[in-house]
Parts: structure tokens; C-alpha cells; sequence
């Protein structure tokens, strides 16, 4: 039978991950009451924003905003995505518990998001991971299209684990193996976990699934029996994602939350609030969002 | 490490399960369309239609002329709902291989759909899978609302293995268990198959997701772990549940492929042509069918 854990980690990127991958811009004041609303339903780590150069992220140019106007809840840890030493001055000042930094296995992917090779941005990162780490704070690294690439196609396993290592030997006190375009299939992760848990300490990893093709919530059963309790997610599935034309990108958080409760797996997260959260921020956005189990409970 | 068998079997609901819980009538030149399709695209089984009275089911009013229209491939089985002795008539008129009959755990669903009790639609199929299997025919049973009843709430395993073992000790020779309203978790699948398992021959059943919640995929994983290799699905995940109000409801065939193809459990079916026959019987129902893989390459 089936491994299942008491209880997971759940880390909600909708926040970041997710209003970057939308087109509409949210209002400053809707960012502060979604990051509010998921830390009352119960999340315990949210990645509120990301700390890049405002014209490059449009979305997202208002983090230092975001974070001064959010009510800090003990027990919640709040991150944001940092791409330099500017960057980190900001998450600094801005009183951030974690950054994450982020790359992923192909070339193309990489440059087409960050104009740099895989091997530059690990270079990049090494000392921006260090003071991080120094100024007392948690790292999370991003490995992206770790099971597919839009432009690569299928990605070798011993590759996405090279990048993986790469990022544990320099610090990062976790690592969200990302299937950034929605590919990956319950064996391909199975594979993915069973070559991981040869070469890595896998209590590090995290796993990123996108529901593009339905299958996030089987991949996060296959990496369950693996032995990974932490899993990203975004509430109401916020985010389309970029290189697919359909509605939907991440895992929804309440998918999760659903999945998991009625499997009797904690997340310490209450639903219904959950999803009032998620109904406030779709208010901005002009479309429905695309996770199922929102879509389910709506209202006509 | 989760069990993955080399093959499953995938039953296609999509032109009776799906049609009937479509609002709009399709033209029965577009259902058999669709059959045809589903047949090109791999398809070995397929629910066409069901004989109910036509003023019960209008969108199934041409059952007849549906099996009259469809050019039958050789392997292919072509299968019926039946609710009577006038409608195994018609069924054995137009050629069926199989049939199919309706009942489910709770008094309240079942009176809602067939006005009889459990008991009542046990009594009443006896005869007829009886003279169905006299006729050559194979016979499958469903075992609707297995998980949670949208009137009742969860419901009793105990139970739901009574009614299933009622079906098979009549002869069905297929029990498809039916999470009717998409709300099995994949624990509570793993503990439904577990005590199944005790009780019954477990490769006499199928199993019937649907993904109102997003778990269709997650359970198929538990059910194939627990040695279950025939699925129900439908086209482009055709059909809402009436009993939710969102878009989704059968698990989709196009994600059930993709996530098996990827996980080297083979289908037999080629997913491109069943987009085709999908995205056919969609420009026909006014909405966008809400299948992830076949939204995921909508063409714009």
C-alpha cells in the first residue's frame, strides 16, 4: 500500500508565482489582504512577492508595498524571490524569514527567464545564498523545468540533480524541484525521486507541480510515497502558465488541502477561508480561477 | 514503490454518461461521429447510449438510430444502459455487446435517478442481466455514489460492498464503482479497495472517477496500486455533475492517457486523435470542455 504522511508542509506561491503568470496587474491593497487571507486560513509559509527590478515583472513591482502593509502572523514564514544583491537588500529591509533564488536545468529556460546560463546563475547565487544564510535567514532554491523543458523537450534526471546538488552544497536550506509547464506524469516522478533518493538527501527537497495536464495531485501521491512532505501551491490554481495556452498552471492549494484532509494527512489549513481568499483576489483578475475544487463550491 | 501495471483498460463514457449530464442535446449525427472517433482514436470500449424511456433522458432520445449510424470495428465492444425489459429489446436490437445497469448505495440517489429503492433495483435487474448474459451479452453494474452521496454525505464501505457483491453474485461480469459526485480522496480509496479486497474478487470491478475536485487521477493511482486495470473516463472529461456546480466532472480520457502514456502504462489509445473527436462533439455543447490535457493544447 500506499505511503502516506501525517502530515505536509504546504507552501503557497500564489502570491508570487502566481499573480506573476497573470496578465492583469492586482492592486497593491488586494496582494495585502490575499497574503492576510491565506495566513488566517492557516498557511503557514507564503511567498509574498518577488524583489526584481519593478520593469522586469510588472506584476510584482510593488513587493516592498506588499510587505509593509501585511499584518505578520507569529508562526508564518514570509519569503520572496530574489534575483541579486539588490534584490536582497530589499528582502532585507523589508523584513523577509526566507528567499528563494531561482534557476532550473536547461539553458533555454534559464536565459528566457533570467538571461543567464544555468551555470552563471549558480555562480550568481553561491554569495547571494551566503549573506542570506549569514543575516540569519532561510534559502529556498527553484530548480524549473525539472521534468520537461518548453524549448528542451524531456530533460535528463541526472541533470536536474546536478542542479539540485548544486544548490544544497551552497547553502539552500530547501530545494522546490519544479514542473514548471505541467508534463511531468506519476511514473516519470517516481523515476525522478528513486535516482534523487541515490545521490541527495531528499528531506530537502520540495515539489512544485503544475496542473496543466491534470496530473499534480497524482504526482504529489507518487512523491508522498517517496517520502516528501513539502509541496508548493497556489491558491484557487492562480497563475496560467505562460508556455501552455490553457487556464491552468499550478497545483491549486485547495485541491491539496482537499486531497490530503480526506486522506487524513494534516495541513493545518481551513478550506472555506482558504477560499474566500482565493474569491477576493479572482475579483481582480477577470477570469475564474482554474483550480477544481473552487470551481466546485461556486456560487451561481 | 507505488504498483504500475503494463496496461489498463479504459472504458469511454463520454456518450452516455457525459451527454446525459450535458444540458445541450448533441445532433445524433455528431454522437455517432464521436463513437466513430473515439473508435479511430484506439478506444476499445465505449458506452454509446443509453435505452431509457426518451422522455427520461432527452439527450439520449436516439439511442437506435445512434447504434444504427456507427460503423462497428472489429475488437471494439459497444455498450448500452438498460433500466428494463423493453430497453434490453431495443439494445438487443441494435446490436449491442454489452450492457449496462444502474443502481447505487443510497435509497436517496437512487430514487432520484430510477424512483425505486436500492433493494427494488436489485430485485428488478436479476432477471434482466440474467437474460442479457442468456443472449450473449457481457453485463456491467454500477455501483453509482460509492464515496459520498450529495444527499446522505459519506457513505458506509460495508454498504457499498453489499450492493457491489449483489451485482456480481447476479452475474454482472463488471462492477464499475462510481465516485458519482467527485469526492473520494485517495485515502478513502485506498481504505474503500482495502476492505474490498476482503470481500470481494477485485478483478471483477472498474473504477469511475470523477474530477469535481481534482482528485480523479490521484484515486486511479491508490486503485492501480491496489491491482485495479479497467477505468472509466470520458472524452474531454464530457459531462457536468449535476449534483455540483462547477464545469468538471468525469475524470477526462484525454488526462487518464496522458498520465498513463507518461508513465509507461499502456492505453492503446492515441491521444491526438481523441482530442479530435473531443474537440468534435465540443463545438456542438456551447462550452469549453473542461478536460486539462485536451484545455491545454487549445488551439487560439
Amino acid at each position: 500500500m500506499m505511503k502516506l504522511p501525517e502530515a505536509i508542509e504546504v507552501v503557497e506561491v500564489g502570491p508570487r508565482d502566481g499573480l506573476q503568470n497573470e496578465k492583469t496587474r492586482v492592486p497593491t491593497a488586494a496582494k495585502i489582504a490575499l497574503v492576510d487571507g491565506l495566513a488566517a486560513a492557516g498557511l503557514r509559509r507564503i511567498e509574498v512577492s518577488s524583489f526584481v527590478r519593478p520593469d522586469t515583472i510588472p506584476q510584482l513591482d510593488d513587493a516592498d508595498a506588499v510587505f509593509a502593509g501585511i499584518t505578520r502572523r507569529p508562526g508564518v514564514r514570509y519569503s520572496a524571490l530574489v534575483p541579486n544583491e539588490i534584490g536582497l537588500d530589499r528582502a532585507l529591509l523589508a523584513g523577509v524569514d526566507e528567499i528563494s533564488v531561482f534557476t532550473g536545468v536547461t539553458d533555454s529556460f534559464v536565459r528566457a527567464n533570467i538571461r543567464m546560463s544555468v551555470e552563471d546563475s549558480l555562480r550568481r547565487f553561491a554569495p547571494l545564498v551566503a549573506r542570506a544564510l549569514d543575516a540569519g535567514l532561510l534559502v529556498r532554491g527553484y530548480v524549473s523545468v525539472a521534468f520537461g523543458c518548453p524549448y528542451d523537450g524531456e530533460v535528463a534526471i541526472g541533470r536536474a540533480l546536478d542542479v539540485t546538488a548544486s544548490l544544497i552544497d551552497m547553502g539552500c536550506t530547501e530545494v522546490s524541484i519544479g514542473d514548471t509547464i505541467g508534463v511531468a506524469t506519476p511514473g516519470q516522478v517516481a523515476r525522478w525521486l528513486d535516482e534523487a533518493r541515490r545521490r541527495l538527501d531528499t528531506t530537502r527537497l520540495a515539489m512544485h507541480f503544475h496542473d496543466t495536464r491534470g496530473t499534480a495531485l497524482a504526482n504529489v501521491l507518487v512523491a508522498l510515497d517517496a517520502g516528501i512532505v513539502v509541496f508548493d501551491s497556489a491558491a484557487g490554481g492562480l497563475g496560467g502558465c505562460p508556455y501552455a495556452p490553457g487556464a491552468s498552471g499550478n497545483l491549486a492549494t485547495e485541491d491539496l488541502v482537499w486531497a490530503m484532509s480526506g486522506s487524513g494527512v494534516a495541513t493545518g489549513i481551513d478550506i472555506d477561508a482558504l477560499c474566500v481568499a482565493s474569491r477576493g483576489v479572482a475579483e481582480h483578475l477577470g477570469r475564474e480561477l482554474p483550480g477544481r475544487y473552487l470551481d466546485s463550491c461556486r456560487k451561481y
